[in-house]
């Protein structure tokens, strides 16, 4: 592993990645072809509720080892959202609120960390959202060097810094910097769409009939029966 | 396993199925003898507070692939909940807001999934109570036939159509059909007597003296000691 | 395992005790040098909000089988947290909402279990704290002896009668009751030295400056470069 | 639960039931169509290279307590495999050389267990094989009834008394009493094909070519690049 | 956590030791009244077939840092085990072949980690046992300090320098350094039972017999009947 | 998600390759910084004692369906390693005997996976080496088109074309192809540096002091104790 900080790192335009927040994890997911760009499952909110965008600032950490984090926070500018990956899998708090007090001085949005954090009830407080694979008390050293701003793999997403991050209650997702056009007019069409597709569902059209599913059914052999002969 | 779609399905009369829900899971499994129609702990509610009982409705889903959800609206109806299960361990978002809307509209009361569920927020704010093995946002295909209507195990329970299902925030538990009208008897029984017992207790009674358990213990053997000998 | 229950408990001066709770589980492992004395981030607390500090009263259970609970409510007092370990892994409903009313009729101020609990709605309106590895409406049997007042590993953590438990939304950790003044002085200096550093790093200065950081990580040979060479 | 043992356990033909253990678990498994009849690969071989089929006994114990299985070897026979499923997840070592003593004794084949089991090294050397979901020494009390002969759900699989049991280092596959007939037809079709099919493989034939996949890749919408645009 | 080596730890003498090996883990875990003292099953031998005894010798190591294995190594002498637990979770590959030839070098008999281990082909040639919870290439680093012959806890279980540490392929027991004469005297008596015991089962004894069990069942309230009445 | 295959496939010089094998993943990941490249542990060999290393012909498939493998097969050439990464979490056994019959008429060395596998008593037997993270009869569909030597990530390691796989009984490592050249030389180097150790260590000499760890140990505030001080 290279011990590097890079310090320029290529950002969107704000008012670009602002357009992602409402669209949703899921929308914007589906709108990019479900690239495998979605972070796992195990990672989860700290506190329900949160949607966010931003810029990734990325670290690459060694597992219970925050010494990059305090490192990272000078590299943060209005509108990013930290990504910690570490080397190893870990579950350590190796995020608490005093780190987010800074990132939050610095207009950063969220943080996503493929480890634990702490001090939860605090950071519910402060309105500072956090997807982790955990929650512990755990604490952690500053002995070993990792990296800012190169390319991680987090939660079985890779991600290069000045990607979109987009996170809410159904996860994280990660739109690369060369996709961030097509996908944002991909998932905003798709959202204008199902705001129509959900007024017909809620007057009780079947999806059956409003997706035109029964012919592809039929074809693929399905049967209707009254009971299940044995 | 045959890709069919039970369209006759036997349902409980709607009014004993009510009585259900006010229970809860943990009186209705110890009512039912603690068989083995309990959900593994796996499964947790999408957002807590819901409490329901419905008429189960099933599907057998590959994973990764909801069509068969889609062919299982046109076969529910008011007072159903609908249980999926599937071919093998999924956590992919088999179901969002939409297919909800479409289950709401029929008057269906929630979703039993072993597998992911996505669109918390929005499940969270229609008020549809889900319960899954995991939230995430990974899209699906409809491309491989399932079955509507069979038996199915689901989260380690067996489910047959028309069985009853009660879900809150202690987790999923299965009456069978057969066994509506002695768990329903002995589980309203019990409620009526933990009332009782629960006024005893908070006035500081002892479990001890209250279920008569001190001659037991003796025999067993349990002996009290000032101090632990080493 | 000696099946007995040791009645004479050491405790603690409550007015002692009762300074750990605002401190928080962070602060408090951090101050106890992060001794091995935190339970594993996989007991999670059954709803958020909760921060209490108590004195163990300790139970080493069968698996399934909660016979030593019920005796153990007779052995807490005012200001007392049970804390329950299995002989093996557990994940049934081993705790509900009768064994709440008794033990807060006694005073007892939350529960810690290496199993599962159930009943958690009522237990979230009651107001009685839970902590623990999941939720399961699976009922137990009342077969089998344990003991009570014994040291116990509960989640990863030696626990001794008479240690302080301290948990909140971060989790559980034990302060032995060896360790209480010297704990309780460290953790109450670390907290007032977290409300200035805290104002500092909002106004913006960075951890890396606040902290003296920068002449260890040039040491540690950290470079910093506009872009990654590859 | 009743806690019953049902004594008249229906079988099939030992002729038929041997066809079933050369052709494999995954043949079996395919030739039934992909029924949800396959056990979690959480089950594993206790030691490699056995492969047996055997008409199922069933013991539904409760975790923890081996009672049940010292009942169920009086109801084992010639050419039988006792098949256990618990109430609730568990680990513990519930069977061992004594009780593979007794079961080789009567001829039985093998046993799968949703649960621990010890004496590893020894069942090794006896060759008697076991599927189990974990290896433990942890002991177990005898103090709770459960059921032997009635239909569990093992490791995720529905069971009943006299279905068949095929099992491998593939894992663990039921072929319910019913589907006999058809299900030997279709494997052992199956297999008779796969030895055509390995020769031409391994004549260096694609499988692309041999199954004639091409043209349903093309219309799928598969493209060849010779690099991959950006 | 004080940061010490302590170096002179009390021993047990190695002719008790050695007659815990040929007994085995399940039988001296039986034998200790199945004392809380086994690890969890998530330890497993890195290579089949080693069955050892030995005095512990204890390492608190941080997760992903293998300076105190190299600490250990000089306090151990012939006939010991090294037992090491990490402040929190951890699969790195902490121990490798060249500690394993420094210790074979020394006459230790094995090592038991709550964590991974590496170069397991060639363990597995040098005849070197290792008990671990993982195998994994990552390597560690040797920047922070931790403690040798203090207390631990690993895998679940409560090590002090001295006790003996029992490992075969059923796992890894402890036996406290007070109770070795007790526990021997038991599980060499409960061996010859055994013996005794598996002739009568292999000539078709049932153990419902041999154990006297069929007045308790029946007490129990067990019911034997020909088909199960639904 | 592209669903392409790209046809040129950049391969590193074998003789380049067939050096890696013999120094066995533990090494090259050391050699290589500890790069982020090392798969996570939960990919075991299906039968151990492989050691391999090969080109990396990479395999982006969705769960459960293993059109893309037959697909990929075209794709491979002598001295070749396939490297299998799902969409999302998988275990079914998407890789069986036919398919490697096919691979190794090929010349191809091996298969990693992260997903299941069976037919694992052929494999063995056929002496093919594969990597995965379950052994699973249950089939798989071939309904869903996915990629051909694109960019992946397999098990929490990027992966390109053309990489080179190590992989034994330690697991599975990644050389990127622009750094072979690096990580040989200082592999073989190590490699040639451990024979020299292993012989001081044999004799007695401590990693103590053959590393020089004194000083740095006495520096970090390691104290030696006759006794532990309570």
């Amino acid at each position: 592993m290279k011990t590097v900080v890079v310090t320029r790192n290529p950002r969107a335009d704000l008012a670009l990645v602002d357009r992602f927040a409402p669209l949703g994890v899921s929308t914007v997911h589906e709108a990019s072809g479900r690239a495998p760009n979605l972070m796992k499952p195990s990672l989860r909110p700290a506190w329900p509720g949160a949607a966010v965008a931003g810029c990734a600032v990325t670290v690459l950490a060694q597992p219970g080892d925050n010494w990059m984090l305090h490192v990272a926070v000078e590299q943060c500018q209005k509108g990013d959202i930290l990504v910690v990956a570490c080397t190893t899998d870990c579950t350590d708090g190796m995020f608490g609120d005093l780190l987010a007090t800074s990132l939050q001085a610095r207009g950063v949005r969220g943080l996503v960390i493929d480890a634990g954090v702490r001090d939860v009830a605090t950071l519910r407080e402060m309105g500072f959202p956090v997807w982790s694979r955990a929650i512990s008390a755990r604490g952690t050293v500053k002995a070993t060097l990792g990296a800012v701003n190169v390319p991680v793999v987090c939660a079985g997403a890779a991600v290069r810094p000045g990607d979109i991050v987009v996170a809410d209650d159904d996860g994280v997702v990660i739109v690369p910097a060369a996709d961030i056009a097509t996908t944002l007019a991909a998932a905003e069409k798709r959202q204008a769409n199902e705001g129509e597709k959900r007024a017909k569902l809620a007057a009780g059209v079947l999806g059956l009939d409003l997706y035109g599913m029964r012919p592809a059914l039929e074809k693929a052999g399905l049967r209707y029966v009254e009971t299940l002969e044995e």
